[in-house]
């Protein structure tokens, strides 16, 4: 038996990231590649409660079929929660997605046609590229520098007969980057005099370690940009609960999409989470993995100054979960990454996240998954390989 | 603020039976529209006890990212489960999908291009139609009878180059109708001399009212076939927890699908099913359902046989949830819909199962949500309504 894959299916490759990923897993690998909440932060006092009260209160509803929109009242949290400083957000925006990377996949199903341009950072998330992928977009790198996207390069040229572009404000997957506000308000206001819709992914917003957080896109043009955010990062990854906010026509279409894909988001998980976050539990407990992923950050800085060659460039993230670091010009952090594996040391080099020419001599690290004693000998073994590498 | 939708997105409308269903929410209405699984049969005492156990004994993994594949000792299960009769399945062909509607998702961005041949059945699951629809193939609607697809319609012009046949051989959505096994062995036969994959749907294939179950497709030919299952209607439909077989070659693909489409199912509700069910769970509770359904259809037989006029026809099913009626040749049951509503009973029309030409005299009921004393009361309402519509 023979069998003939659609051509969406015939370029599909499978991640690089995944399949490395695959090979940290030996628990001797100390493992800077993947992007996994630390366990220390999941609430599960907090969850094992919400699964009691929800199987005593509301069994039947809880384990039914549900609509696809979402649960009305975590609708409701999420619109309430958005609207803010004058903008309202209407529940019948919200439509909650199994993870935000279903957001990602029904948004490209909705806008993106084969050929059709798509704008994206350099770089940008990998999951997006792979999500948009099957629709067969063309990809435009969007020039971009240590503080995102350059607003001013957003020419007509650019723009016109663009379907989106998907932007990652807070604390970029993989830079750790942010963009400004000045950069923020810029955008929005070129694009809208443009027409062109933005795509703001927002997994990290909440985990500014200052606790300071930058006005959305979505909060200055509620109708030019489609907002997504998750749970992933301050709950649980594991109940793939997510969202996004959509003008309503957008929004509607979407929702058909997203029946087509899996009828709806589980119920229980959706209530599970109502339940725990209803009233505030958030509110003390993101201040506590800020308190965690930003001492990491420190731990993990303060570790590349030591041992790395003066010839190597990172950023200093103000929140998230990455760093992202530039090897001298003509270094493969692919090649480098196979001797750090040999090591029993792992990063995630930084080609794939770009959608057009690679540069691949920059990879990123996560300092959220390893704990703080592993992190200090982790970056000795890599700065070694570097030096061993490199010089310097 | 406009922007463009894509050809797919423009062609997507809302299936009826979701408007149909919003309306019939209102409690004073006895729907029989709904293909909602009895909340009698929810082991609410058995997912408390799994969700306690996980938390306790496992709550990091429970709560973290997973493996897109799927939790590795349900995919096991799986495996076994199907590993009968000479026929043996690798746990490599398993995949785990966010309900089996996201199987049907995957495999038409895997397997179809525009225009490209699918071959369905009439009439078939509405929702396969959605899913696929995406993709946007050319539907081809194979000859069926009561019994299901007549396998001697499969000649070469059908079969050649068309991507694949869906096929739902137990108790289908909508008719209820069961393929008999001779006609499942020409089938598979047919299919795997013409290079014709077969997808097979088998939501319901544990509700046979008798228990017995005749071989799936699946155990035919395992290397032409994908098997989709869930645990939707012997477990609990809000946990979207579905799962599908496949050849490796095209598992592997669809692993990567699933990748941009949402990661991963849940970890946590794949761990509370495999929990709940990895003793032998299913074994116990699957008769009770079975015992349910069969006795609330025969209620609804009963009261169709007192109540309906002589004119129309139905079928008696052997399991499922579903039972088909015709009404006589040109009696629209979309218009008698709406007089249904307006008397506070509801079905669902048969037209939207239709790919091709719609047989607009048909109609869905489903004797599963409705207790047995309102079964009765509905049927004479929706008897009295069509004797006044179209006589006897």
């Amino acid at each position: 038996m023979s069998w003939t894959f659609s051509e969406r299916a015939r370029k599909l490759t499978s991640s690089a990231i995944r399949e490395i990923l695959k090979v940290t897993e030996r628990p001797e690998v100390i493992s800077f590649a993947g992007g996994l909440p630390s366990p220390a932060t999941f609430p599960v006092d907090r969850i094992r409660k919400a699964c009691e009260d929800i199987l005593t209160t509301a069994p039947s509803p809880a384990l039914q079929y549900g609509p696809t929109e979402g649960y009305l009242p975590l609708r409701e949290w999420v619109a309430e929660r958005y609207s803010k400083d004058g903008v309202k957000i209407g529940v019948n925006q919200v439509l909650i997605t199994t993870g935000s990377q279903q957001g990602l996949d029904l948004l490209g199903k909705v806008l993106i046609d084969v050929g059709s341009r798509v704008l994206v950072e350099t770089p940008t998330y990998l999951g997006a590229l792979q999500a948009f992928s099957l629709s067969e977009p063309t990809f435009v790198s969007v020039p971009s520098d240590d503080s995102g996207p350059i607003p001013s390069a957003l020419t007509r040229d650019l723009t016109d007969g663009a379907r989106f572009m998907y932007c990652l404000p807070n604390f970029q997957n993989p830079t750790g980057r942010r963009l400004p506000t000045d950069r923020r308000q810029q955008l929005t206001k070129i694009a809208g005099e443009a027409g062109l819709l933005l795509l703001e992914d927002d997994p990290y917003g909440a985990l500014s370690y200052k606790g300071e957080q930058l006005p959305t896109l979505l909060s200055m043009n509620p109708q030019g940009v489609v907002h997504m955010g998750s749970f992933s990062k301050v709950f649980a990854p594991g109940f793939r609960v997510g969202y996004l906010i959509a003008p309503e026509k957008l929004h509607g279409k979407l929702v058909q999409a997203k029946q087509a894909a899996d009828l709806h988001t589980p119920s229980f998980t959706q209530r599970v989470v109502h339940e725990a976050i209803k009233t505030g539990f958030l509110d003390d407990h993101i201040p506590k993995i800020r308190e965690l992923y930003a001492s990491q950050c420190r731990v993990m800085l303060e570790a590349m100054k030591h041992h790395f060659p003066a010839s190597v460039q990172w950023n200093e993230p103000e929140g998230g979960m990455f760093i992202w670091v530039k090897l001298p010009k003509g270094v493969d952090s692919m090649k480098l990454l196979d001797k750090a594996i040999a090591q029993n040391v792992a990063f995630v080099p930084g080609a794939p996240f770009f959608a057009n020419e690679p540069q691949s001599n920059t990879l990123r690290l996560s300092f959220v998954t390893v704990p703080q004693a592993k992190i200090e000998e982790g970056i000795a073994k890599l700065g070694a390989l570097l030096k061993s590498e490199i010089g310097g």
